[in-house]
């Protein structure tokens, strides 16, 4: 996520403390690694590249390093062989004559070769330039070790020296990162994939959600650190499959558990510096997928005190949503309270609503069968009502396809959602992915991972193996084609350059809600 | 001084560990206070003020600093009252929704309006860039304390907020400075200065001296921290009339006794961090100077046991400068050992440096009569010989003033010196001056306050105390008038906008060199 921009900051918060004592203890202990740059490249322009620019090997070696001195306006660009995430160091030496004035230095944190190549100080988009990886430093006293506080998410780091002055140049040694991340990757189980494709994007993956993983399940590690609802279910859903760390998705159902409106609402995602926050954003699909975070967690773990705590609180979401709910039994949409289901504010997104709505609801009903069992009918009784609203009112029978809002607009997003919810019987949804594939395959206008995902899961459900196959490699494969080491935030494969911040620079390459992949190999690929 | 710029890299220099030991031995605890800002400033454009930019009061006030948040490209200039020297802290909160990005901030320490009004980005002198005093600086989480690294001299900063986003604003409070000085102002005697101008120069030059007082008598503390040996016998002199400080000038006199080439030649200035290091720079008379320090030393402080260490260290510099004089006994110039004399390079400095011989050798006979009484007859033959070589060779009597140089130029800085150095007697030498009152006042070309100290010295010599006071008053009052709070690096008061350097972003406005006023309203004004 990232892309949202509510302002609510009169709405007051409940903070349950015991619910947040919880989240509290359950707190990983991260764990670190030391890697070494691996290599020197120069980053060159090249059209053929992703976003145009790419790394290719100089004449430079990553032994000698400490023997290319420079002067100002010199620069080089360490490779770490992979991303990374973590905190940078390395040590500085003056070469010639005592060293007379400071030295000033600009170091660009890149997780993909264009990040360095592309001029950031033009950047104008909406989003907020803070966000661009770059430091400018004084040193006044070398030699020194310089050990920046922040996190950075990187591959490539370029060294450039503003200035230093004509008596003596800089001289750079031991580059390196500690990494950070809640799991280690021999943490997962290797699995038998034999098509090496799919192997590379479990692979990649895997990496994603690991670098991802860090006090919570952070959104991307390059830019916001936080916690999103709808990106934990899907992260939540991948970390099962691979390093099943059970206590991480439990804190984060704590966080959000703890922290409500007053009416009862939660945040579409919270913030955990200084102190855990909630933030004044909220969506109706987000909200509810507490419940599906919760179902999801307790299939896995069975754990019944999470279970007995959160309840009440998922309980809670279900009610709220179901009072958007209008006589005729459809979602009617509030842009106070939006459905997110996709970045893309182009496509009608009632029909896919209405279909999460059920969606969630069936989750509830296993959940609801635990704690309060003579409640099932009267949910049971809903999800019948909605399903039969959409069918009848939303399924177009001359197309065979689901139709949204006022102009019965047919987008993949509502076919989509009405599979995965599965509204109509497995026939009919296999037959409905059929028409969807014919009419509106090649997907176009679609940039998120997020969509992508749910667009292959439903094939995956609808008995479309290779279609769904078709569209990992496509996608996610593509990604791998133009370098990637992580899967992206925001990917168009019919626009290599699309960038929903107007430039490179600001998009994060490593996003927890493109981890999917592995998920949807290891459960519907791997025997 | 910082006006240089020597690569000699491949000299060796011995390392007297039992010299370096008590200079070690000698290093002053710095004292601190806490200052916070008094005021908030709008820097603006003035035709009429010093380098074009002056601070006004506006409507703001700094009891409601915290109020005043301020969202992307949002600024504000505090004024810390008076220069200060030491390091910045400043808490910083936000205010609105979550802080859903870095905080981005430029903060730009200035001594004087005009650093703050200028862009600094279209500095291209020849002076390292690395010297602007400004940083940029990302924070990730708030509230929080920013408490700066370096040490800065400024009395204006400026934070400008680069970026925030829409959704928060950033609020600021508790701006302070923990200063940073050997010395306390409460240390210098009051002394009695009925002219009130004279008064408040007297105030200005200790301020000034004040804050170049540090872990050694530094140079400028907006710049580089260096020791340099002919502004050393400067300061120490003001010294002696003001805080009286004698441990500080001891322990750089064995800085730059511990420290010779091997053949025994003292640099022009030595670093100190990240340990002591003498520079490949080397000026005649600043080598010489050694022997100026050494001897006012030993006047006020008739401390034995630093003579015995360090007369053969001054010994050496005599025999290595005799090496220079050529049988005509007249200064030979040589490019390789500058004299300096002043940064100007466009007058002639042979016969100004032909008089600091004869200066200096004068003072070193002062030692010789305690060390080695013996031989005092052979050095008073050298200074009677070069006295009469000046005379004879360098005296125009027909205009009654020195000429320097195969052009026989008359310039200012061989009449000055020539006084300083009494080669004539106490009437010869209030005519000359008078001569060269007429001849070549009011100064020009000349930006150093070095220069101009000893011009004025030189009137005080040769009995034309008006004009010493008159210009004293022309020129360091002249800073007052602009605005200082100390006195600068560069003055030319024909040419207010002169920088060294090509901008005033780089020029420092507390130099060390310019704080002698106080040493001569005490000596000579003060009964």
């Amino acid at each position: 996520m990232a892309f949202t921009f509510q302002i609510n900051n009169d709405i007051k918060f409940n903070h349950d403390e015991k619910l947040l004592a919880k989240a509290a203890a359950n707190e990983p202990k991260l764990k670190h690694t030391t890697v070494k740059a691996t290599d020197l490249v120069d980053i060159v322009a090249d059209e053929q590249a992703f976003n145009g620019y790419k790394a290719v090997a100089n004449n430079q070696d990553i032994k000698q390093l400490p023997t290319y001195a420079l002067k100002k306006g010199g620069k080089l660009v360490l490779d770490f062989g992979d991303h990374q995430v973590g905190r940078f160091s390395i040590d500085i030496d003056s070469v010639g004559s005592p060293m007379d004035a400071p030295l000033y230095l600009h170091l660009t944190f890149a997780e993909t070769p264009a990040e360095i190549g592309v001029d950031a100080s033009g950047y104008d988009g909406w989003l907020s330039s803070s966000w661009i990886t770059e430091e400018y430093i004084h040193l006044d006293v070398l030699p020194t070790k310089l050990s920046l506080p922040r996190r950075y998410a990187f591959r490539y780091v370029e060294i450039e020296v503003k200035d230093t002055s004509p008596k003596w140049q800089a001289s750079f040694s031991n580059p390196q990162v500690v990494t950070e991340s809640a799991v280690s990757m021999t943490d997962v189980p290797l699995v038998n994939i034999d098509d090496p494709e799919l192997k590379r994007i479990d692979e990649v993956s895997i990496k994603t959600l690991h670098d991802c993983m860090q006090s919570v399940f952070e959104d991307g590690p390059k830019r916001d650190h936080r916690l999103w609802l709808g990106d934990l279910r899907l992260q939540a859903l991948a970390n099962y499959a691979t390093f099943n760390d059970d206590q991480l998705v439990k804190r984060c159902l704590y966080l959000f558990g703890g922290m409500t409106t007053t009416e009862g609402k939660i945040s579409a995602n919270v913030f955990t510096t200084p102190k855990v926050t909630p933030d004044d954003t909220f969506m109706y699909d987000y909200s509810l997928f507490f419940i599906s975070v919760l179902s999801d967690f307790y299939k896995q773990s069975q754990n019944n005190e999470v279970l007995n705590d959160l309840y009440p609180i998922a309980k809670k979401q279900i009610e709220l949503a179901l009072k958007a709910v209008g006589n005729d039994d459809l979602l009617v949409m509030d842009e106070d309270w939006p459905v997110f289901v996709d970045w893309s504010t182009k496509i009608d997104k009632a029909t896919a609503g209405q279909a999460i709505l059920i969606y969630v609801l069936k989750q509830f009903i296993g959940l609801v069968q635990q704690k309060e069992p003579d409640q099932v009918a009267r949910y049971q009784a809903l999800v019948d009502r909605y399903s039969a609203a959409a069918v009848s009112q939303l399924f177009d029978a001359d197309q065979g396809l689901f139709v949204s809002g006022p102009n019965r607009e047919v987008n993949i997003a509502s076919q989509v959602w009405m599979v995965l919810a599965h509204v109509l019987d497995d026939a009919e949804n296999e037959q409905l992915m059929t028409k969807a594939v014919a009419k509106l395959f090649p997907v176009t206008g679609i940039a998120t991972p997020y969509m992508y995902h749910h667009i292959a899961a439903a094939l995956f459900e609808a008995n479309h193996q290779a279609d769904a196959i078709k569209l990992i490699k496509s996608y996610w494969g593509k990604m791998i084609d133009l370098g990637a080491d992580t899967f992206f935030e925001a990917f168009e494969p019919e626009n290599l350059s699309f960038s929903p911040y107007g430039s490179p620079v600001i998009n994060s390459y490593c996003h927890a809600w493109s981890c999917t992949p592995t998920y949807l190999i290891r459960k519907y690929l791997v025997k």
